[in-house]
C-alpha cells in the first residue's frame, strides 16, 4: 500500500505509522486535520514529499470537518486549517507548498459550495498521484548515474515511505536495480530517529536490494577504503544557489565524499527549490526534543546519565560546492546550479 | 577509584565494567589472564591506555598462574600469555607496547625466580602509575590551547575511564576546567558503543563540566552555526607521518572542523606513535561483530529488520593534514609532524 492514502469507504486518511517499523506494520486512520498535524509533528509520517501529501489530505479533511454554510465560510476554515498544519514542522518546503497548492485550488474553484469539499479531496489525491509520477521521472534520470557494481551510501529514508510511493534518492536506487544493475547500498542508520536502520533497510528488504547498515560516522572510512562509488540523499529544501537542507548528517557525509573524490548526488522534485531563499543558511532548521537523542527509539530507555541534556537539530545544510549534481524530474542539474536550473525550467 | 587497579588483599585485578555505565557502576575481579583478555575483547575495559594497563596486569596474573618451577619455564609462560593477550584487539598500540615493556622487565630482571612474579606485578603497577603521570603532563600542555568560553566537540571517551586515571583529550578538558576556564563540551554519542553518551557524559557529570550530547552526524552543523570553537579527540595509534587511527567517526569530525576553520587536536602519549608505520592506511583497523550496529547497547533489542547485516569498523584514520596539533606529554607538536616530533623527542 501507499505510505498515505484515502479510504473511500471510511472517509478517512490512512497512513503507515513509521515510528513502529520495522518491528510493527500498523496503519493509522485520521478524520481530523488536527490529528494529521500531530501525526506530522510526531513523525508518524515523515519525509518531505510524504509530509506534503499529508498536509494536502489534512486540508481535505478540514473541508469535511467544516460546519460552514457558505463558500466564504468554508474558505475561511480552510485557511485556518492550512495555517495550523503549516506549523507542524518548518524545514521541508513541501508542507507549505502543498497547502498553497490546495488553497489555490480552493480559490480558483468555480463550482458550488457543496462540490468544493469533494474538489479539495480530488486535489489532494492529484497531489499524491503527481508525486508518484514525479518520483518515477526523477528516478529514471538518476538511475543513469548509477553503474553496475556500484556501492552506494544512502542517508536517512527517501523511498516510498518518505513520499506517497516510490521516493527520491532511494527511488533512484530502486530504479537502477529494476533496470538490472547490480548495486549494493551502505545504509547509514541516521541517528537520532534511525530512519536508515529502520525504514530504508525495511524497504530494501522488500525490493530485494542487498545492503549493509553502518553507523553515521563510518561512511568516511568506508570511502577511504575504496568501498564506495556513489553517495545519494534527498532534500527537504534547496536554496536558490543549490545549498541543500536535509536530514542531519548529510553535510558531513557530503564532505567525506568530496574529500575522497566520490560523487554526492541530491535527488529532489523541483518543488523542493525555494527561490525566495538565496542560500542555505537562511533555511529554518527545526530543533526537536532532546529526548530523541537521550533515549533510543521508542524503547524509552536512556543510555545517558539522568541529568544529561542534548541538542537535537533535525536537519543540516550542505553547501552547493559539495554537491556533484541535483537529480530532478526535469533532468540532472550539474553545477552551476542557478544557471543550469534556469535552463532546465525553460525547456 | 581508578579504572583498573590491583587488589592486594584479594590478589586480583579489579576493573570497572564499562559496558554497564552509566546505569550501573560495577567492579569486576580477575585472577586469570585469559579472562582479562576476554574483558579487553568484550570491552569491559576499553580506551587505548586502559587496554595497555589491563594487558600489563594480565601478564602479572599470568606470572602468578604459572606452574613453572624454573625461571626459563616462567619466562616461557609469560611469553605465551603475552601472545594470547595481544590477540584481544589489534588497533591500539598500547596493548602490544605494554606487553613489550613487561617482557623487557622480565628479561632484564636480575632477581630470583621467586621474586620474578612480584617484579611483574610491580612493573604493571609502574606502567599504571606512569600512565597517570603522562596523562597529567599532556593535559597541562593541552589545556593551554583551550580558552575561556570555548565550546568543544569531544569524541568517544578519552577520560579516566579510557586510561588508568585522568585521561588524554578529556584530561585536557578537565585540566582547563580545573584551572578555572569556563568551557562547555558537545559530547558526540559515538555509535555503535556510545562511549560518548554513556562514559564521557558520566565523567563530565562527576567533574561538574557542562555538556550537551549530540549525535555523531550533528557536529558539522553545529560548527557551521558558529557554536563550536575547538575539536579534540584521542588516538589509538599514530603513524610516523602523524596520521591518526582513532574511534570510528573521528575522520568525519576532523573533516568538518577543517571545513569550518576550527582547530582539531589529537591528544596522545608519545607511546601511541608507531614509528614502524609510515602512514595511516597501514594501521590495522579492527572490525567487530555486526550485532553492535544492529542492536542498541546491551538492550539486545534490534531496531533493524531481522535479516539485516552490518559493517562495523571500530576505528578510522584521520590524515595528518586535518590535524591542527598533536598534544603529548612532551608538549604540543604542530605540523609538520615528523620534523617537530623529532625535535620534541630530542629535547
Amino acid at each position: 500500500m501507499r505510505t498515505i492514502t484515502w479510504n473511500d469507504d471510511a472517509q478517512k486518511v490512512e497512513m503507515i505509522d513509521q515510528r513502529l517499523l520495522p518491528q510493527e506494520f500498523k496503519i493509522n486512520s485520521y478524520n481530523r486535520y488536527q490529528d494529521v498535524a500531530e501525526a506530522i509533528q510526531t513523525m508518524v509520517i515523515r519525509g518531505a514529499p510524504a509530509i506534503g501529501a499529508a498536509a494536502a489530505f489534512g486540508l481535505a479533511l478540514a473541508g469535511f470537518q467544516s460546519e460552514a454554510t457558505s463558500k466564504a465560510g468554508l474558505m475561511q476554515d480552510l485557511k485556518s486549517a492550512g495555517e495550523f498544519l503549516k506549523k507542524a514542522r518548518p524545514t521541508a518546503v513541501n508542507l507549505a507548498w502543498a497547502i498553497r497548492c490546495m488553497q489555490k485550488e480552493a480559490v480558483s474553484f468555480q463550482g458550488t459550495f457543496d462540490d468544493l469539499r469533494e474538489h479539495m479531496l480530488a486535489s489532494a489525491k492529484a497531489i499524491a498521484d503527481e508525486d508518484v509520477e514525479i518520483n518515477r521521472r526523477l528516478s529514471e534520470f538518476g538511475a543513469t548515474l548509477l553503474e553496475d557494481g556500484d556501492h552506494i551510501v544512502h542517508h536517512c529514508n527517501t523511498g516510498a515511505l518518505a513520499a506517497v510511493d516510490w521516493g527520491t534518492a532511494l527511488g533512484v536506487i530502486r530504479m537502477a536495480h529494476e533496470q538490472g544493475k547490480n548495486i549494493h547500498v551502505f545504509v547509514d542508520e541516521t541517528r537520532p530517529r534511525l530512519q536508515g536502520a529502520r525504514l530504508t533497510a525495511w524497504e530494501l528488504e522488500q525490493y530485494g536490494i542487498p545492503y549493509d547498515i553502518i553507523t553515521d560516522g563510518a561512511s568516511g572510512y568506508l570511502m577511504r577504503r575504496g568501498l564506495v562509488q556513489k553517495v545519494i540523499f534527498g532534500a527537504d529544501r534547496v536554496a536558490a544557489n543549490g545549498d541543500v537542507a536535509n536530514k542531519i548528517g548529510t553535510y558531513m557525509l557530503a564532505l567525506a565524499a568530496y574529500d575522497n573524490g566520490i560523487p554526492a548526488y541530491a535527488a529532489l522534485p523541483m518543488s523542493t527549490v525555494d527561490f525566495e531563499l538565496e542560500r542555505g543558511d537562511l533555511i529554518q532548521i527545526e530543533e526537536r526534543d532532546e529526548a530523541e537523542v537521550l533515549q533510543i527509539q521508542l524503547m524509552g530507555k536512556r543510555v545517558t546519565p539522568e541529568s544529561a541534556s542534548a541538542r537535537n537539530f533535525a536537519f543540516d545544510v550542505t553547501p552547493a560546492r559539495l554537491i556533484s549534481a541535483w537529480i530532478t524530474e526535469k533532468g540532472v542539474i550539474y553545477p552551476p546550479f542557478k544557471a543550469n536550473l534556469k535552463a532546465a525550467l525553460a525547456e
